[in-house]
């Protein structure tokens, strides 16, 4: 009989709930809509539902069910004040999931997961000290030291995407100014676009201000505008300081760049490496190096599975 | 028989030697100078000859060596490459010790040291997420989490000091510029000192440019002198800022200052817990305290000490 988990990845507007082996296939998934349920409980019912689908289908028990969710506590197992989930205040995720299927439930936030899922399934397999950025609307971070996943005195630990990088910056939604992430996300690549087209430049491609997006951005820039190109160096300066800065924290081998921005690929990667390198303390020199992730791009739900093989293991 | 270790600290100047009990009491200590030997064997000769002396004293052997030194490595035992210390290149000291002496020896920077000091003889005895800073000629950190120090991959973990605070800022002596010791450390006040004089400011009880001290600029802005307030102001909001970005990747329950700009006291304290608390994420609001180090004054001693304790536990 295989050995099986599930992983759940729940996202602000879909969340897909995978059913993996312990070599990162994925045997079943289906996703529902987050935003569809009137209440946690109706919530956790349907995914009882499809897990219980998955299992008949995979012909076997899971063992465990991994969560990645943003703002999720791996240590009360309670989704907290999450701003983008349809639910407020602070949900108790694991423990109704444990009522709800009887399995050891694990949950934690969705970039410590996608540092997991990069640790046991894909490039980080061998490697005991690295920093995993995901880059999407956001930026969230996930440190692993000594192969253990920092959580931090209340399990909140690696928020980089809240350093501040510019004091006075932009205005952030967690309320201060400057983070890191209202410059260097999917987010902060459509804000400058639109500075730099305000200030009167121009965008090959571009046509509509409203209807920039990253994307647009990361081609154009690959196709030799000066605009795009001077914007994405910009946040690449930008994130090449912030992670030469977190280097001097942890020490890393290694630093992952995972998610939507980061797959436009070497537009992004080769000036960050540059800077970064520009930046990094001497005595870390030729020690670290920033890599895409390995994982594929449903990543998220492998993210959330090694969790769960984590725990058990 | 009472069961002792010895910590050894090692300064660019002085290095002390002590023999400590479990509690923290420090039975007997010597010091010598760092730079009076000609080569790394002689120091450890000398080095060797006052501990069999301390064993005769104590009437007891010691169980092992701990060593906290700038730049020192734990994973490989040595010294390397520290910029202020006699001897060049990578100094196998941890071993040359164990040669010496056929105790287990064990080394670390003065900063983790200190950490682990805190930790096994300070107030971060029941702590397990925490920060240590030391404010001293330079600014060294340790950061402990889940109980363990923080080595990072190749042992040169926790370098705040090279957090770059101020792009194109300060020249540091690491080559780069902007560092946060370059601010916030006994040269950083001078720095700023010396800045505030030629722009044609005066501080109270400063005649000489040249003979202008850290200490006295803590001491004027004591009394009420506007100048060095600013000075101490604008460190500690420089200081405030790095932790609470610091916070955002390890989430400490606890930072602890140490060394001797810390011994100022609420001076530095006070403004750099206002300027840590406007900086901070609000998901760790009122759930991180910055305290002054419980250590007494020959604290590096104990937290050599400490390591050494850990090591045997």
């Amino acid at each position: 009989m295989m050995t099986l988990v599930s992983g759940i990845d729940i996202g602000g507007t879909n969340t897909e709930i995978g059913i993996v082996d312990k070599d990162g296939n994925i045997l079943f998934t289906e996703t529902i809509s987050t935003t569809a349920f009137a209440t946690p409980e109706a919530y956790v019912q349907a995914i009882e539902i499809i897990l219980k689908k998955g299992q008949v289908k995979c012909a076997t028990e899971i063992l465990a069910i991994g969560i990645g969710a943003p703002s999720a506590n791996y240590f009360s197992g309670c989704i907290e004040h999450a701003p983008n989930m349809p639910w407020k205040g602070i949900i108790p995720l694991a423990e109704m999931l444990v009522q709800a299927t009887g399995k050891r439930t694990v949950i934690t936030n969705d970039a410590n997961a996608a540092a997991l899922g990069e640790m046991i399934f894909g490039a980080a397999k061998f490697v005991k000290d690295f920093l995993l950025v995901t880059l999407g609307t956001g930026l969230g971070s996930g440190f692993v030291v000594n192969n253990e996943v920092v959580y931090g005195h209340d399990g909140f630990a690696g928020e980089l995407g809240h350093v501040i990088i510019e004091e006075g910056g932009r205005q952030c939604g967690c309320g201060r100014k400057g983070c890191l992430e209202t410059y260097v996300s999917a987010t902060g690549v459509v804000w400058s676009a639109h500075d730099a087209i305000r200030s009167g430049k121009t965008i090959a491609g571009v046509t509509s201000i409203e209807k920039i997006t990253a994307r647009m951005i990361a081609e154009a820039a690959e196709a030799g505008d000066e605009t795009a190109k001077a914007i994405i160096d910009e946040i690449a300066r930008k994130l090449g300081l912030a992670l030469a800065n977190a280097v001097c924290i942890t020490s890393p081998s290694h630093i992952y760049l995972f998610g939507g921005v980061a797959r436009s690929g070497d537009t992004i990667l080769v000036p960050t490496r540059k800077y970064f390198n520009q930046y990094l303390l001497r005595n870390y020199a030729g020690k670290v190096s920033i890599e895409l992730s390995a994982l594929p791009e449903n990543a998220a739900v492998l993210g959330a599975a090694a969790l769960a093989w984590k725990e058990i293991s």
